[in-house]
């Protein structure tokens, strides 16, 4: 479908011309090298569905403005990134294979720290390492709701919905104002951007008239070079939680726990609820425990539980504030927990100065600091050359959607791809989650890759019949997820393709991202 | 502008028989009575730029679709109301004169209340009374962030951004999920609603791809027709909380205080910072103090600040949580405020199972039970034909800024309209604040309203010099309010512009709100 409606084709030589002569040949690269850097890291190398032609590096608004006009002149179809690690879902690729990738790596400043309204102002370039470092160096009292993997660019990860933990990271709270290179090749500054001067830019989430940061998200109607991000001040007291609990169908009275001490504000932030399996491969690989062909059985799930003391459940949570507020919530949440039998609940107070002392990477990330320890776990199956497809359905968050989610996706992780279900449940506002099953396999293994692949979509469609959507979706099965979406007929898609074909009438900005595609021509 | 642009004119009487048949002759309102309860309430009768020419009021999401396709048939300009208590920005009258209102007062159903999940689904006649007694019919512990004043509706409010107070209140935290007849005729459900079945429609704030809800706030791109509201669940404890300032400087160092404790969440909600002349009109009228013919001077509004017991400045604000939460926090923000010399800080705990008891209006709104009462305050000049133009610029939750925008918004309300400048500053979220400035009116006297309206337009470009846009903006100066827009050449007008032609060619769905036109045949 999509080579068809935007072939770069013939056009490709002419345009790698033009951008070289606007952004120097330096950062227009074409080398194998790069291009491997820029694959989907997860896919096996003979599969190049999703292969770019090549990649630009533009170090400037002015040069991004000049890229999109050739590509208008070209017809050529951009697949904008910050980082490219978006990793599980496609990583740096793009969806029409032959488009040229615009990295933004080299756009990497952080523009503003406002210490006293608690926010910052970055490029698309600038990582949560380096908005971190910044901070730091700074002497910054201001703490920053990262992701669990620093790689990654703030904008790219915020624009495709990534999640972060401090309080901030609860729906869409962090980002504030955008600065967007259009198709048309304008620069457009969303909310109070709009107006010239205006200081309420990066703290006020609207402005007059419609509300446009949103429509950025998961989209293709622009590219974005800046972003307010606001930032929560240094608490009192941090504490961070642990939950564990042995048994499997445990997770129902969890998760409804959690709710109700979600909406009553005594948890804030975002907890994970994690199972055995994918808690074990942050620190053990597979084959320490088992070397069967097919999902490890409930059995030696229940030993390697007792083993690693993780449990069968395992939750992640932390507390911030005044330490009375925080004596108080701690509690009374261990009290909830602990009336579910054999539930065990421990959290340690840590100085809210020293947490980059911290050395378990959850109680890192929590304090919003940074770190890559969590990838650790793709090396599952295949060790250095492991990889994982996320398939991540939202749900209300109660705890017999939570068994009936657990029961779906693990029968066909387990029976359609033959392959342990290992899952992370993001709580991701007081009424619902999302259920980030981390499909892994070792992708020297193409035969396990394929299945895993096969799997997902299978998921896709099962998992809609059961009213659950994604909420981000993996490049492979983007359109499939999107086409779930079809109350009316379709009418989401139709409206947003309407808004595409308006503003980016040659369709050259990421072209069927999360399903939306150009007019046809 | 407006008219030239889509001409009513001899459309108007085969499309009002259309509507007739397709409503029934019932439903399409020509009648003098009904336009003048359509009019911009604090207009003088002879002026009439935004005269409508007919109500229609549908029953149902077809009726809209049939209103919709009639419209577009005859290209007659439509413009919705929930309500149309729109007032202070213009009621329920329309941009361009001669279209026809869209009532929706009879669409007034509350389709779901989830008490576990905590939120309600309403259609766009349900007004914050309603929602209010259909919780107190079902028993339910959940309470509604809801307006100052209770009538209006649930959506058209929260569509106009319309400011509530509950944590809930905070920038756009309450909607979730709408369902919008498109200009094409079309029903779109935004979100996790554009799957058919799902769940998680009012629970999720995105869904997979662009996300919409934002889109549709003071816009013009569809009509809603249903939405999903958070609701609260029931405080164990609630104590609403009064501050008072002697000195109209205070508000400084008042603004600096907040800023500090609802960074670190002391303070959640949206707190109201308010003048000693906009409380006084709350109970009594301005001849009970002075009866001379420019603004009260600052020794007369010293008295009238010491007789009412009101200091210059009076805030209200709560506190909701567990109790050792609460008695914490007012603790400390007792001690911040009363550092500040002469501040005294009052609070006292309420039963929240009886605050439907409480007598004083703000107690009751903050515990979102909905009244009437501050309605009185504009009989301020003129008793029952009293009238009021909400001037209402955003700007950053600092001291200076409060200072600032009062020095500038009280010399051009007392020496441009010869008018008392009355403030109400609205803590929209920890960042930022909206300086509500109610310049008040006898709206029989014509001379003093035409200075308001020339006044108000002179506050809106000399505020944009500073860099302070309006949040919300009159009829009356809705294009010169977004004409301040002006970032990248108009760059954000342009593309909301760009949108609306083509999201609705013909320009039928509330052509000019907050200035965005179809574009020019």
């Amino acid at each position: 479908m999509a080579t068809t409606r935007i072939p770069p084709g013939e056009t490709l030589e002419p345009a790698l011309r033009d951008l070289a002569q606007a952004l120097g040949a330096g950062n227009v690269l074409l080398d194998e090298d790069t291009l491997a850097a820029y694959r989907d890291p997860f896919q096996p190398p003979a599969w190049d569905d999703y292969r770019a032609s090549a990649v630009v590096t533009p170090h400037s608004v002015e040069e991004i403005q000049a890229v999109v006009a050739i590509a208008n002149r070209h017809r050529l179809p951009l697949w904008t990134v910050g980082q490219g690690r978006n990793n599980g879902y496609g990583g740096a690729a793009p969806r029409v294979k032959g488009s040229v990738i615009v990295s933004l790596r080299e756009m990497n400043r952080v523009l503003e720290i406002n210490e006293d309204l608690g926010y910052a102002e970055v490029e698309p370039g600038v990582r949560w390492f380096d908005l971190y470092e910044e901070l730091r160096a700074r002497g910054s009292r201001l703490w920053l709701s990262c992701a669990d993997l620093g790689w990654g660019s703030v904008i790219g990860n915020s624009l495709d919905n990534g999640v972060t933990y401090l309080p901030y990271g609860t729906d869409f709270t962090a980002p504030c104002g955008f600065e967007v290179v259009l198709a048309s090749g304008e620069v457009m500054r969303t909310g109070m951007g709009a107006m010239p001067g205006n200081r309420s830019w990066h703290i006020y989430k609207r402005g007059l008239g419609p509300v446009l940061d949103p429509l950025f998200i998961q989209s293709n109607y622009g590219i974005v070079t800046k972003m307010g991000l606001w930032l929560m001040p240094q608490p009192a007291c941090y504490m961070p939680i642990w939950i564990r609990a042995w048994r499997d169908d445990d997770l129902g009275p969890l998760v409804d726990t959690f709710r109700a001490l979600m909406l009553d504000r005594t948890i804030e932030g975002v907890p994970q609820i994690i199972n055995t399996l994918d808690m074990a491969a942050m620190v053990s690989a597979r084959s320490d425990w088992y070397d069967g062909d097919g999902p490890i059985p409930d059995s030696r799930i229940d030993e390697i539980a007792a083993e690693l003391e993780l449990g069968r459940w395992i939750m992640r949570l932390a507390l911030y504030g005044d330490e009375p507020v925080v004596d108080h919530r701690f509690a009374k949440l261990k009290a909830a927990f602990e009336r579910i039998p054999g539930v065990e609940v421990r959290g340690t107070k840590q100085d809210p100065e020293r947490v980059a002392e911290l050395t378990q990477p959850a109680e890192l990330v929590q304090a919003g600091v940074p770190n890559l320890e969590i990838n650790r776990m793709v090396a599952w199956y295949g060790g250095e050359e492991g990889g994982h497809i996320g398939f991540s359905p939202v749900a209300p968050l109660t705890g017999a959607d939570a068994l009936a989610l657990r029961d779906l996706l693990r029968g066909l992780v387990e029976t359609k791809a033959n392959l342990d279900y290992q899952a992370a449940i993001l709580i991701i506002n007081p009424r619902a989650m999302v259920h980030v099953t981390m499909v892994m396999f070792d992708t020297k293994n193409e035969a396990q890759t394929r299945q895993a692949y096969d799997a997902c979509r299978l998921l896709v469609t099962e998992a809609a019949k059961h009213g659950y959507g994604e909420y981000r979706a993996h490049l492979d099965f983007m359109d499939l997820a999107a086409e779930q979406y079809s109350f009316g007929d379709h009418a989401y898609r139709r409206f947003c393709e309407t808004i595409k074909g308006a503003v980016d009438p040659n369709g050259i900005l990421s072209p069927g991202r999360h399903g939306i595609w150009p007019p046809a021509d």
